[in-house]
C-alpha cells in the first residue's frame, strides 16, 4: 500500500479518527477536514521536499564568516522554500486553539500528516523541534512568554531549538555544566539570567531561515557557594533568543489582554533588539540527516556582549530547578516523532524497493523439481523474470511491509492515546497516560532498530545499484541510523522500560496494556484463521509477565537491567504482534481485497518469522545472565 | 585482544600453522618466517593504509578527460603509495613458487597477513583482484599467457580485474551479452577475438597506478547463426589488456623455456603496444568503499580502434564455453576474501569502540538496590564512570568480540582447508574440498551480515559522536554494507548452500562437517564448564539435519528454497557456535589469563545470546512456509 492508503486504513478503518469529532475540541472537524490536511501535506511534501532529498544530502549546510565576525550558516535554497511552504500550511500551529490561529487538529491527524514530510525528506522536515519548543512554552511559560515567543514560532516567523546535551555529557543530563546567574528577577519576560556554557548536537542552532531563533536551554543555577549542585535537580530551563526582543514599548503589560488574544498566546508587536551572546562554534558532519543543521553553540563566551558584558541573556521558564520536568513534558511526543521518522524512512525504502522489484528483471525462476543431480536448477531458455517473482525478494519485501506498517500503526495508536490523554474522560485520560508511559520507549526504539533493518533489505533488493548514490535507498539507511541514538539512546529507552515504566504505580501500566492485548486475543480467537496467532500472542504475553517478574526477582537493579535491551527487543516484538492482530481484524472490514490480503499476509509473516524470536531475547533476561557485565575489562 | 594477538592465537594455538612447515611445499618456512610476513604486513598497513582510510573516503576517485579524448582516473597520492608498498612487500606473489619470485606461503598465512590491510583500509586494500586474476591464469592460461600476463601481475607492474557483471545482468551471468568474435585462431597469446559489450561494477577498471591493466572478461562466442546461446554454457573467458602487448620480437616462442623461468610463469620481455579498445564509461559512486575505483567499462565501442577497427582484442583462456568454470575456480578464495573484508571491518569497529568505551566517561552506575518507588536509581553525587562500566556497553562490546573473533576463526579455518586441498594427502584434500563447498557460503555470508551488525554496535557505543564523520566507525559500517552484495548476494549464497552444497555427493559435505562438530562436542563434554554448551551444539546440529531434510521432503525446489536465507542464517550460527567451542577448548592452553577469560566469555556469550536464535529461523524452513512467496503481487 502507498502511504496515503495505509494512513486512511489506520485512521478510519482501525482507529476511528472520525469519532474524535464528537468531542468539543474537535467538533468543527470532520473526515473531510482531516482529509484536506492530509491532502495539503502530501502535496507540499511531494513538491517541496521529496525532489530535494538527495540535494540536501549532497549540499550540506556550511558555516562561513559573517560580516560581524561570527559564523553564519548557508543552506540550499530548497531548504528555505520547503520550510516556508511548511510554515504557510499552518502545520506549525496544527494543534493550537483556533483563537491563536491554530487548527485544533487532533494529534493523531497531525502526526499522520507529518509522516508525509519525514518520508519525503527526513532531514529537511525538521520543523518539529519548533513546534515542540512552542508547545513547551504553552505548557510552562508565562502568558507573555507565550505571546512573545511561542506565538511567533507557531506563525512561522521564528524557529525554536532544544539545547540539552553538552560536549562532555551526551545522555547524562546530570552533568550539565552550563551556568545561569541571576541578573534581574523582575524582567517582564521572566527572571533574567546570564548563561555561560557549550551545547552540543543542537539541531537548527543557527540559520537565517527565520528572523529569530528561540533556544530553550537547560542550565544550572549555582548555589550560594557558587557551585553547581550534582545531579539533575539543580537544572533549570531558560529561553535564550538569538536576538533580544523589545515588546511593544518600554513597559509592556505582562498580563494577557482579554479580548485581543484570549489567554495570552496571540502575538504581541515585538521588535528585535541586538544580538544575544550565543555564537555558532561549529557544525557537526554526520553520516546522515545531512540536510539538517546540527550545531555546537557557545553561550556567553563574549562574542556578542549584551550591555557590554559577556553572558547570554536567558529568561527562566517555570521554577528554578524545574528544568527537566518542563523539558520532559513533551518527551512522549518527541519520542513518537523519532519513531515516526524511523518508520517513514522505512516506508520510503519499502516503496522504492517494491517499485524496483516490480520493474527490474533479473535471473530465472527455479525449476520446481530438483534435477537428478540433486541441485536446484534454473531454466536459462526462459525469459528473465522480474525481481518480485523470486521468493527471497518477496520475503524481503514482506519483512519491510510487516515492520513498517506495523510500526506506523503503533505510532498512530500512541498518537491517539495522546489525544485521549488531552480530551478523554478523566479515567480514559489517566489510562492513556499510563499506557503511553509503557509504550513510548517501544514506539521510539522498535522502529529505530527494525525500520533500519528494513532499509537494509531495501538496499539488498536493489543489489549493487542499491549500494550506489544513484538510488535513494542508501540514504534512507544512513539517515535512519540516527534514530537509535537521539532523544535517548536504545540503552536508555531499555532502562526506562524495564527499570521504570513496567514497574511504576505497582505495574499498572503493564496491566493495562496486557488487558488491551487480552481483548484483542479474545476477538481473534473467534476467527478461524487467527486463533493460532491469538494463542501465540497469549503465550508471548504470559512470557513477558514471567520474565519481567524474573528480572526483578533478585531485587538488584544492576542485575535486572543488565539485559534491558534484549528485554525491550522482545517486548517490542510482542507489542507489534498485538498490533498486527488488531490490524488483521480491522482488515476484514476493508473494501480492497488486495489491501486485505496484504495486511493478513504481513500479520502472518510477523507471527511466523518474527514473534518466535522473543524466546532467545527473553532467555537471558529471565536468567539474569551476567556474562557481559561480569567479564573483566582486560578480557575484551 | 588486538588483531595480532588474535591471529597468533588462531594460527598457532588453534590451527597449528607450524605443522604446515612439515610439508615439502612449505619446508623452508618456520614460525619465524610466518611471523616476519605478519610483521611486515602489519607495519605497511599501519604506515601506508590506516592513516589514509578517511582521506580515500573523502577524496573519491574522479574521472577527468585525458589528452586522447578518453577518461582517466585521478586518485589521491596515498592510494598510489599504498599500492606500491604492497607490491614491494611481495605479497602479490605470496603463494607462488620460489622459482617465479613467490614466497610459497601457505594460504592460511597469506590470508592472515592480508587481514591487516583490509582492517586498516578496506577500500585501498583491493589488490586481491590482481592476485585472483593472476592465479586464475596460472590455473587455466597457456604458459605464454602466464609469462606475459600473470607474471607481470605478480611482480606488481600490471594490475588485474575481473569483468563479469553487465548493467542489465547483475547476478545473472546467463544474461551476459558481451560478444566475442574470432579474428585469428593462431595468435601465440591465444586465439584472438574481438569483444563488444559493457561491463559494470568493475573494480580498478581504469587507473594509472600500473603500466597496464589485465582485464579478464566473460563474453559469449556467437553460434554459426550469429546468435548468442542462452544460459551460461556459451560463456568464455578472455584476457583483454588495456594496452596491447608485444612479446620479445615478432614471433615469440609460446613454449616455456627450460631453465629460464621453469614452467612458464617467469616474465618475458614485453613491450606495450597501442591502447586496446576498452574505454572507461563512468565511475560508480557508492555508499562506501569510496577509495576503490569502481567502473563501467565499454569494450569495443570504437573509442580506440585496433588496426582501424572497433572491437577490443581479447585472447581466449581455456576452451570456448569454459569461461565460468575457469572464473569460478577461484571462487572459494574470492568469497573467503569478502568474508575477511567484513570481519576485519568488524574488528576495526570493535577496536575503536573498545578504546572509546575505556576512556570516555558518561553517566553513573546504577544503584544495585532499587529505590522504594520501584525505579532504578543513579547516584549523581558519584563521579561519572567510563562507558565500559555500563552493563549494556559491555554487552555491545562482547557481541562484537564474539561475532568478529568467531568469524575470523572460521575464515582462517577455511583458509587452512584451502592449504589442505592443495598440499594434503588425497583423502585429506578431497575432504577439505567438500568441507569448503559447504563452509564457503557461510564464510562469505555470516560475517557480511553479522560483522555489519557489529559495526552498528560500535556506532551505538560512541553515541552521537559515532554518527559523525569525526570518528571512524560510521565509515566501517558503510563500507561493510557492500559485503552482503558483491561476490554473490546473500540470497545467492543461501540458494547455493541449501540448494546445492548440503546436497552434493549425497550430502557428504554436510556429513563431514557434522563429524567434525561431533568431535568437538566430544572433547567439550569432558570439560566441566563446557558440557552444557556441548549439549546445546549437539542439539543444534541435530536440528540442522532435521530441517535440511524437512526442507527437501516435498521434493519441490521453489518450496524448499523459499526460506533459504533463514536457513543460512541458522546454519551460520551453528557453525560459529562450533567454532567458539573449538576456540574455548584451545584457550585452555593459552598463557594469558585475560585472553583466556575473553575467549571463554565470548563463547559463553554466543551460546547464551546467539545460538538460541536458530529456533525462529529454522521453524519457517522446516514448515516450508510460503507466506512470502504466495502473497499476491498486488497485495504488497
Amino acid at each position: 500500500m502507498i502511504l496515503r492508503d495505509t494512513l486512511d486504513f489506520l485512521l478510519y478503518d482501525w482507529l476511528d479518527a472520525s469519532a474524535l469529532t464528537a468531542r468539543p475540541r474537535f467538533a468543527e472537524h470532520s473526515r473531510d477536514t482531516f482529509d484536506a490536511v492530509l491532502d495539503t501535506c502530501e502535496r507540499i511534501a511531494r513538491e517541496k521536499y521529496a525532489p530535494f532529498n538527495r540535494l540536501v544530502d549532497t549540499e550540506e549546510p556550511r558555516a562561513e564568516p559573517a560580516a560581524d565576525g561570527s559564523l553564519r550558516v548557508v543552506l540550499p535554497r530548497a531548504t528555505h522554500e520547503a520550510r516556508a511552504a511548511y510554515a504557510e500550511s499552518g502545520m506549525l500551529a496544527a494543534a493550537q486553539d483556533y483563537e491563536h490561529g491554530g487548527m485544533q487538529l487532533p494529534y493523531l491527524v497531525e502526526a499522520a500528516a507529518n509522516a508525509f514530510f519525514s518520508k519525503a525528506s527526513v532531514s529537511i522536515g525538521s520543523s518539529l523541534l519548533t513546534v515542540g519548543n512552542a508547545n513547551l512554552l504553552m505548557a510552562h511559560g508565562t502568558p507573555l512568554q507565550q505571546r512573545v515567543f511561542a506565538a511567533n514560532e507557531f506563525n512561522g516567523r521564528w524557529a525554536g531549538t532544544m539545547c540539552l546535551s553538552e560536549p562532555q555529557a551526551g545522555s547524562s543530563l546530570s552533568d550539565v555544566a552550563t551556568r545561569a546567574v541571576l541578573e534581574d528577577g523582575s524582567d517582564p519576560l521572566g527572571a533574567r539570567y546570564r548563561l555561560k556554557g557549550n551545547k552540543m548536537w543542537i539541531s537548527s542552532g543557527e540559520h537565517e531561515m527565520t528572523e529569530n531563533i528561540v533556544h530553550l536551554v537547560l542550565a544550572k543555577i549555582p548555589g550560594p557557594d557558587g557551585k553547581l549542585a550534582p545531579g539533575v535537580k539543580g537544572i533549570s530551563l531558560f529561553i535564550v533568543p538569538k536576538f533580544l526582543v523589545d515588546v511593544a514599548g518600554p513597559h509592556p503589560d505582562p498580563l494577557p489582554q482579554a479580548g485581543e488574544g484570549g489567554d495570552g498566546s496571540a502575538p504581541l508587536r515585538v521588535t528585535l533588539g541586538p544580538r544575544n551572546d550565543v555564537a555558532l562554534a561549529g557544525l557537526n558532519h554526520k553520516l546522515g540527516w545531512r540536510g539538517t543543521i546540527n550545531t555546537l553553540l557557545n553561550f556567553g563566551e563574549g562574542k556578542f556582549p549584551v550591555d557590554g558584558q559577556a553572558g547570554a541573556v536567558g529568561y527562566l521558564v517555570g521554577q528554578p530547578g524545574d528544568g527537566l520536568r518542563c523539558m520532559f513534558h513533551m518527551m512522549n511526543e518527541a519520542r513518537i516523532a523519532v519513531g515516526m521518522a524511523a518508520v517513514t524512512l522505512g516506508l520510503a525504502g519499502y516503496e522504492a524497493s517494491l517499485d524496483y522489484a516490480r520493474t527490474r528483471t533479473q535471473g530465472r525462476p527455479l525449476r520446481s523439481s530438483a534435477s537428478a543431480a540433486g541441485a536446484a536448477g534454473k531454466d536459462a531458455s526462459q525469459p528473465p523474470v522480474r525481481l518480485i517473482e523470486h521468493a527471497d525478494i518477496r520475503r524481503m519485501l514482506l519483512a519491510q511491509k510487516a515492520t513498517c506498517e506495523g510500526a506506523l500503526a503503533l505510532l498512530l495508536y500512541c498518537a491517539r492515546l495522546v489525544d485521549e490523554q488531552h480530551t478523554g474522560t478523566p479515567e480514559a485520560a489517566d489510562e492513556a497516560r499510563l499506557l503511553l508511559e509503557v509504550l513510548t520507549p517501544i514506539a521510539k526504539s522498535w522502529p529505530s532498530e527494525n525500520a533500519l533493518e528494513a532499509n537494509s533489505l531495501a538496499i539488498q533488493i536493489h543489489g549493487g545499484y542499491g549500494y550506489t548514490r544513484d538510488f535513494p535507498v542508501e540514504q534512507y539507511w544512513r539517515d535512519n541510523r540516527l534514530n537509535m541514538i537521539h532523544e535517548g539512546t536504545h540503552g536508555i529507552q531499555a532502562i526506562d522500560l524495564l527499570g521504570r515504566k513496567v514497574r511504576i504505580e505497582g505495574g499498572r501500566g503493564l496491566t493495562l496494556l496486557a488487558a488491551r492485548m487480552q481483548a484483542t486475543i479474545e476477538k481473534a480467537q473467534a476467527h478461524e484463521g487467527m486463533h493460532h496467532d491469538a494463542a501465540a500472542l497469549a503465550a508471548a504475553l504470559e512470557r513477558i509477565g514471567q520474565v519481567t517478574h524474573a528480572a526483578w526477582a533478585g531485587g538488584d537493579a544492576s542485575e535486572a537491567l543488565a539485559n534491558a535491551v534484549p528485554y525491550m527487543q522482545a517486548f517490542g516484538h510482542v507489542v507489534i504482534a498485538w498490533i498486527w492482530l488488531e490490524l488483521a481484524l480491522a482488515a476484514i472490514a476493508t473494501k480492497s481485497e488486495a489491501a486485505r490480503a496484504g495486511l493478513v499476509g504481513a500479520k502472518t509473516y510477523f507471527y511466523h518469522y518474527e514473534l518466535p524470536k522473543i524466546g532467545a531475547w527473553l532467555r537471558v533476561v529471565e536468567n539474569r545472565d551476567t556474562t557481559c557485565a561480569a567479564l573483566p575489562e582486560e578480557a575484551f
